[in-house]
């Protein structure tokens, strides 16, 4: 997609976070990189959705430098840049990624808890325990916040060696989540199930106090036959 | 009703679940069968519901052949054929069937108990618990997941010596909800008094951690009286 | 109000439950009394809500017959006129009655307790507690359920001496709330409250074990402010 | 803002409460002062929001005192101007207020308990906890239920050394939230946020009883980035 594409795309995602009931007021945001990587439109900082157009978005150079637009991008950009600039080595088709405080997912970053597996809602869409980052220390808040929060994101792949193709999602400490996918459009997606899981997680402790984790041989059937060489689920021309 | 009529029924009941709530992205299906039980006609897998046409509609034979439509089935119609076999010998109406991942019954699904039944509305829907599966076996999720969900399923009846018609729903462990009827709309009601007894049910334990359960006679007065040869609720000509 | 004139207020006042979210399915229903008691207008058992019109509601005389409409009334029909009956001699001007299973109150219901006043909402509609009944008796239910249901709910009014004015609603044990009040869009907004307050005792359990009670004074400031011959909340010609 | 263009703020801000699901009923007011602080602009008592036009808003002094409008002023009015009367002086761009029974914020109201910050959702909007009243005495109710409301209020922040600017919000112990800001527009978002965090800190312990508390960095990196001389989040021209 070109700019001008990205832009329609980018503002369309969005809006369909508030469409899924994952924003309250200006709490969430929507980017989307150019296939080279060379440039991010994202949505600008602070604007209501219901003044959104695709005219408001901010095209960003991966040093933060912006390229295009008068308004200034999100806040979280430099998160995204850090995150975008590592992921994409192992997830070469990484293009949209997503930020909300969407209500249940918050809940688990304030808690400082991985989401784990219980199901297979959550086994179709994170391939095992959606992880939560360490908490910043006092220096890195101080030095380069936003761009920080993207690195104990990384840290936090790197130390658990997962794939970020296979968890699509993070839950950053005290914070909320970021998710991401190979397009705005699929980041969304993510981030709709990762608050469901959520959502469904936190029930499913208040039910029972222990039960069977989800068997592995299930969870590895589940995210198999929705991704990878030999997925069944869906149509053939939507397969990621 | 006939081929064409179903996928009207059938596509209209697929849109109910989403006016209900009861699901999120495409996580969730329906399906109804012709009279003499040779045809399922079932929602096309992962097409958005906003897409969703009669015409989109997939007609299946009882081995799984597909008869009519130029998507594919949704991944579930395996467990609705297996199900359906058994479960028309002793429930000769079955027509319609349901599968959602709404968000409490499948959080009782994944913490693997049974939902009791603590009060009239659960009565008035379901004659008992709504029972959980065994989990799948490592062989049975790599031979035929699909199918084997709807052999476990059966098992569970069997196993109970429960009715498939007194007991119009089940939840897969780790998984999520199964409901039927004897139509696709019927089956649809099902799902949604599932998911709200469900609910009722976490908030009643919330609330209190004992207290009688449903006196029995309770149970079947308000199950008797929806249902069964002297029904009184509701206008005659719609009674079961 | 002449019998048409509550055919439509009883209907709109049954379309307000679905607006205020209140029901699930057919799971509710609201009636009105003519000013001298001798007829009840009430919705007809079953009837899906989008169906329903003025002329769908059933009048009914004081003993159950039906004196206009073809439908059958609300199968809860025996449990209003029972209430009635008794409780307008402590309420003369109770006018209209609601039954619902709305999720909270009828957790409180199913885990039979009743509900607290723990804040100002509670107080501002409820003077005091939300009692539950006892359960009927298999001879009970046997006998004449609903007409029964309405009985238990006298006699815990009468056992705990409460005034059906100030305490416009009871929870049926094991079942599902039932209020009143001047009119049927009086007690639908009593069940509005209900369910808010409901909700709003659960939460507050969830946060603490323990905490003061609401000091009676409090309770009867709001309940007075709002209620008798010195309210001041409201404007004046809407005032009870 | 003239008379006339507050009646048309205040009117769009109470509609705004019920477009972001904070009220019941008729449970929610706000109200709005003239920058000379000597006309609060304010809803009407018991008013359904359906209802309500510029017109109906009242104009009331600070002594209490009708200056336009043919309706009672929202029985809470007595609360805010005390409010209003003391603020000021730590806060002189304090224009707004709000009152809600929203669910989750008058569910710590009623347990009592201060909402501590667990994440940046609440650093974001209040720096540092949420307070709660002491309950009133029963002398305080009797002399002036609101205006003793305003007091409690203003007496909490004043022992604890809070800023109303930088904790625009406060518990009322059994009763429930009220919020402020530069406008009556801001002072709605501070209560939305209210009732997000409200939520989120309950789900927080549900999932997990103990973890870090929000680093004090954090919060103040947060709240420093929305609001004061540095801030940095959304665009220029619409800082605080």
């Amino acid at each position: 997609m070109n700019i001008p594409q990205l832009k329609e795309a980018v503002c369309a995602a969005n809006l369909d976070l508030v469409r899924h009931g994952l924003v309250t007021l200006t709490w969430g945001n929507v980017g989307e990189w150019t296939d080279d990587g060379d440039a991010l439109v994202i949505k600008p900082s602070g604007v209501p959705y219901e003044k959104l157009t695709p005219r408001e978005m901010v095209v960003v150079a991966p040093d933060g430098t912006i390229l295009e637009g008068e308004n200034q991008p999100s806040s979280d950009t430099p998160t995204y840049l850090e995150v975008y600039a590592f992921f994409r080595q192992k997830f070469p088709f990484l293009r949209g990624m997503v930020h909300t405080h969407s209500t249940s997912a918050t809940a688990w970053a304030q808690a400082r808890r991985e989401i784990p597996c219980l199901g297979t809602t959550h086994a179709d869409h994170f391939f095992g325990s959606v992880p939560v980052t360490r908490p910043l220390t006092e220096e890195e808040v101080r030095e380069a916040y936003e761009r920080n929060t993207g690195k104990v994101i990384v840290e936090r792949f790197s130390a658990l060696g997962l794939d970020p193709e296979a968890i699509p999602g993070v839950l950053a400490a005290g914070h909320a989540p970021f998710t991401w996918g190979n397009s705005a459009s699929k980041a969304v997606q993510n981030a709709v199930a990762l608050e469901a899981v959520a959502e469904m997680a936190l029930k499913t402790f208040q039910i029972a106090q222990s039960f069977p984790a989800l068997e592995s041989y299930v969870l590895e059937k589940h995210y198999s036959r929705k991704h990878g060489p030999n997925a069944y689920y869906g149509q053939k021309e939507n397969r990621e």
